[in-house]
């Protein structure tokens, strides 16, 4: 009976994903650009006391169903996808 | 001197962030809802198959600059978080 409501549904995520996809992209080419500016600058990457501010600031935010530890799980695994590309970069930078 | 550069940057992604937090959480609702309805069909709620075709649909439309390995990463970690939701949402219901 309800599989086509199962298929809308579905279909809604299909769309968020798709959203969240790009949306994670982009944040990742302005993590690129950050990391480009330090590189400048000679500081470190990695910034703990930022990571921390971000987190507060989401979480802050956050008013679920996602619970704050949940919420604080999946966006450090972003960060440090972030953090691994800026990395990369600086790799490559100096490869050249 | 780039320190407004930088700040510029970081509040961007500040927003980014949100904007993410906002649509983990609508995605969040979405799959309570395919949860609801997997319920009352009986139906399983970890569904392998389906999880594979929108891995497939995610990578086909990645550009990077996320290679597909570390999209595929986050985004199984966004299911997983949602997979949790709906073992929570079974627990509840048949506690009352």
């Amino acid at each position: 009976m309800s599989n086509k409501e199962l298929d809308q549904l579905r279909q809604q995520v299909d769309e968020m994903n798709l959203d969240l996809l790009k949306l994670i992209n982009e944040r990742a080419r302005l993590v690129q650009e950050i990391g480009k500016v330090k590189e400048k600058q000679g500081v470190n990457r990695y910034d703990p006391v930022r990571e921390r501010k971000m987190l507060d600031l989401i979480k802050d935010q956050n008013d679920g169903p996602f619970e704050h530890s949940t919420v604080e799980h999946i966006f450090k695994e972003i960060f440090k996808a972030g953090l691994e590309l800026q990395k990369d970069d600086h790799r490559k930078a100096l490869l050249v």
